[in-house]
């Protein structure tokens, strides 16, 4: 990664801020513990190290392996209180191998064991960040199967990617993780994985009685959670259509600007796109500044970012503040 | 089925035409072909009997098992040519046994094998259809696997139904169908099984170059197919919101209302929506009438319904000429 | 006018066929029968005589002088008999000096007397036109008042526009003439001039009880008329989200894409604007050239367009066939 | 006006707190500065004697007579000081006897001298404004004229109110009012007066270069007075398909829903329309509650309300604490 050329590049597009993270795979990748938990320490030192002499321009995702909760509380604790990092970023479920795998562990039909976070072994670590106040970023691994094998075109952004990251959104929240943990905010990106434009007909038809193991609240709603504890970001996804439907089913506080690099790997297509879509500016500031600085509290050192900027405040000529909130960046 | 109590029903819900098919899985899940083709003409025939008294209230698509392509074929055409049937319901994949596995079929980690209809071997079906200028009808089949057998509430309807169809639509699209039948129609429901909110994102990613085994027209963006092929239903998804996102996204000429009985058992809910959510009366009238017409041909006999009628034709005190497209019925 | 250099300025926009007309105020202004007269006869002679050159590039709307309407029928007929003009064009109200005004003249407060033509005297008039299939545009004209000459900003494209045009397009609906000949079609630009955003208001608050004269089919609502006998156009109004309201009041088959010249001089701003404006490609096919093609009997000799492109017939890298709806031109 | 009748109604509604106004034309129809100036005394006194026993269930909009702009100040200063008022009422233009018309009044061709509150003469008033916080709200008035008279049905709420007072609001903003007190807030209704949809229009065609008299801010665009200084309900338009256009246009932290009482006499007419139209949640919150209690100050004695109120906390069985912005009442 090469910081100073990122900063040069973020100054051509008006971005004041690049949230970094672990790509995917990342430690989602390692099966063994020791391992994925060396990686995660090892990478965010690492992206600590690169941010120090910018360190109002960029704001962190701290990676973790998810094998031992405890140990993913640890780093996740470890990120926020010595690296001031705003969030953690988790790349879907967590792969283990056989040898290593807890006893949580699902079996996998076509990749091996696998960890989801619904299961209540990791309130050791959603606990760590409630009571932090940061949020954690969702992000989608691949998707696997013969049937994507043969048609590979599929298995990754255009169709996979949101497939594999709604079952494990959707586990999460049907799950009463936001039950347990009120405060908690998750984001998820590539504007709502597919799940937003459905949240009607998830509601119409998750039906209480025929399912006694459904563990959310049974008083609520999914769309309860989207109010309260969900953020989606736009990356990788800059149709203004769905923009705008999505802000017709969230509203505008919980929609944030963000690019997907590197899997976007052009930030102008990106920027120019919030720049000058069909939205209100008062939308277009909280969407591409506002909510992502109140979210990950930009607002405080050492980015010391005002809370609620206006349009006027930002332009000259054309919004020259976003953050660039979800980017993802590899080393 | 209780042909005259469903009669009452439309008449009091201001539905003139009900389209009826084989619900899910139907034919789809007989691993046998001798075994899913005789349950196919026996459906068929059993409802085409069962709609004799009331022939203009009606509307039928044929089951078919899709093992053998020149039996589905042949069963189609007999469909078309000899009960009048208006088009084709494909439940989703064919399930098939080892020991009548054709070549084609592929091996599934969770339920044996299974046929998907993107492989060339279907042409001779689809070719009837498209000669005979009928649509076919893409229904969903649960999903499968650990995950959703921890976490049953996703299965289905909430989730489930349409992740296993989306995978099986974009195999149909991206593998060239509609290039070697550029005449076919598709219908699918549920508002667009989640793809039609990806659009904009499905065609930005669909990188031609990284996938030379692509086999849709690498000139043409799957958007181009749902302007051309494609028609989707509200069957299940009475979400004002995301009707008028599918409107801004395909337009108001390829969306049918359809209600999803059973799945949806009250035809008031359904009937009483789309009377009143707020959408323009032509786009009403397109929608929950016109646009079925058009495309099942119900200005033939015995239907006899006009191609193009107003919302003041219609109209005494609220519509009153739905067109129910696709309530699914089971016998 | 430089017809030369308009169609250059066509072929770099991708514009196939302009609509011309004599821009407001045209005879409108006049206040004299005999000297209208004349000047209507001239200028729909004059254009003839331009186009005569590229008869399948343009399209006119002939001017009437609405002083005596037996005369206003006579000219019309004269433009769609001999001169094959698609239709008429009607700048807001008749100006007429007191010696020649007739009796349903109306006096104004601010400019002298003024015609309005929803007074049956006009039927003779409309009859023509709806007998010969042809549509009217109502183009405004500057509002006048001591008002607006102390803030001249207001009075025309900014707002008295608009005003001055929707008091009398309410007029022409409240009064009946859609009623007396329903099959009239009315154009006008501007995205609506303010009333199309206000229907529901409008047909909420038109209490028929309270309201003995009016003259409107009291079964019948405002909404009804822009189902049937109204088109707008979106001359000058390049809003995006205005477009998706006006799409959403009155459905997409009676919304026309149009510039506006030479109010807007620069033809590339609104053609770019309709080619890349986030709306669906078969609405935007519809808009920005169907529609126009439909009532305009553009698919007619020297036209001969075809009454149904789909986007890919027209598309070589973008939108290349406008017809470029109701662009005024002066000479 | 029957404060008790009026209180069961608003628990029946679930409507916590009525704003209230002396209605249109109010203060401003009396030619006589001392007859305005009484009136609106006793009007004030009246309405704060009557909801005494309530005081937490009713907030007042004070009535003002504007000839004189020393002595509006001074009343208003009182409304705030004394009978803790949250806002002024305005029925748009203030008529004047000839023999009191102060020199910036101005001719009007049909019913005498105006006054209109651009003139800086104003400035007095409006400063007491912007210094306690107070907003105002510019109310129409009957259009007036000829055209009018033969046409009655479209001199009010049809069509006539938007008019005339759409002239009065953008001659307040291209005036320069709220360049001279940025933080002064105007509200008005009927989803914004016929000029929220024209935004795009207005500022596309407020062309500096022409009007040197203009004397709003060069720098400025319409649009941003929107974002800052002005504030829209819904009285009396009660279509979603409006609401979901301003809230495209204005973003949802600036729209109020409002009743428009006794114009609108049905409460539940409008409280059911607002409870279930098709917004999401966190916007109908926002819209029918917390942006009024933020304007209006509500979270001050007496009412004491939380100023950002979720769904979850007014909801049983739909929500139950609106704010009825301003419905205006008549004693």
């Amino acid at each position: 990664m090469d910081i100073n050329g990122r900063v040069k590049e973020m100054d051509e597009n008006g971005i004041q801020v690049q949230v970094l993270s672990f790509t995917s795979p990342g430690c989602q990748a390692c099966t063994s513990a020791a391992e994925g938990e060396a990686l995660a320490r090892e990478a965010n030192n690492w992206v600590y190290e690169q941010c120090k002499q910018n360190p109002s321009r960029f704001a962190n995702l701290g990676a973790v392996c998810m094998i031992r909760p405890e140990e993913a509380a640890k780093e996740a604790k470890r990120c926020f209180e010595e690296l001031n990092f705003v969030g953690i970023i988790l790349n879907d479920y967590q792969s283990v191998s056989d040898e290593e795998a807890p006893d949580f562990a699902e079996p996998s039909e076509v990749d091996g064991k696998r960890l989801y976070y619904d299961n209540k072994s990791y309130d050791v670590f959603f606990k760590v960040l409630e009571d932090a106040g940061k949020p954690f970023y969702c992000h989608p691994r691949l998707i696997q199967g013969q049937f994507f094998k043969s048609r590979p075109w599929l298995a990754a952004s255009v169709h996979g990617f949101k497939i594999q990251a709604s079952h494990h959104i959707l586990a999460l929240i049907t799950g009463g993780l936001f039950d347990r943990f009120p405060k908690l905010q998750m984001m998820f990106g590539h504007m709502g994985e597919g799940i937003t434009g459905d949240l009607w007909r998830i509601d119409h038809r998750l039906d209480r009685s025929r399912f006694p193991t459904l563990k959310m609240d049974k008083q609520k709603m999914v769309r309860d959670y989207f109010a309260e504890n969900i953020h989606i970001t736009t990356s990788g996804h800059y149709s203004t259509r769905m923009l705008q439907a999505a802000m017709a089913e969230l509203g505008a506080d919980r929609i944030q600007f963000a690019i997907d690099y590197p899997y976007e790997d052009d930030l102008k297509n990106g920027s120019d796109w919030i720049d000058s879509c069909p939205i209100s500016e008062p939308d277009r500031v909280k969407i591409a500044r506002n909510n992502a600085v109140k979210l990950l509290r930009l607002d405080q050192a050492p980015w010391n970012m005002s809370l609620d900027a206006s349009r006027k405040e930002l332009e000259i000529g054309g919004m020259t503040s976003h953050v660039w909130g979800y980017g993802l960046s590899q080393h």
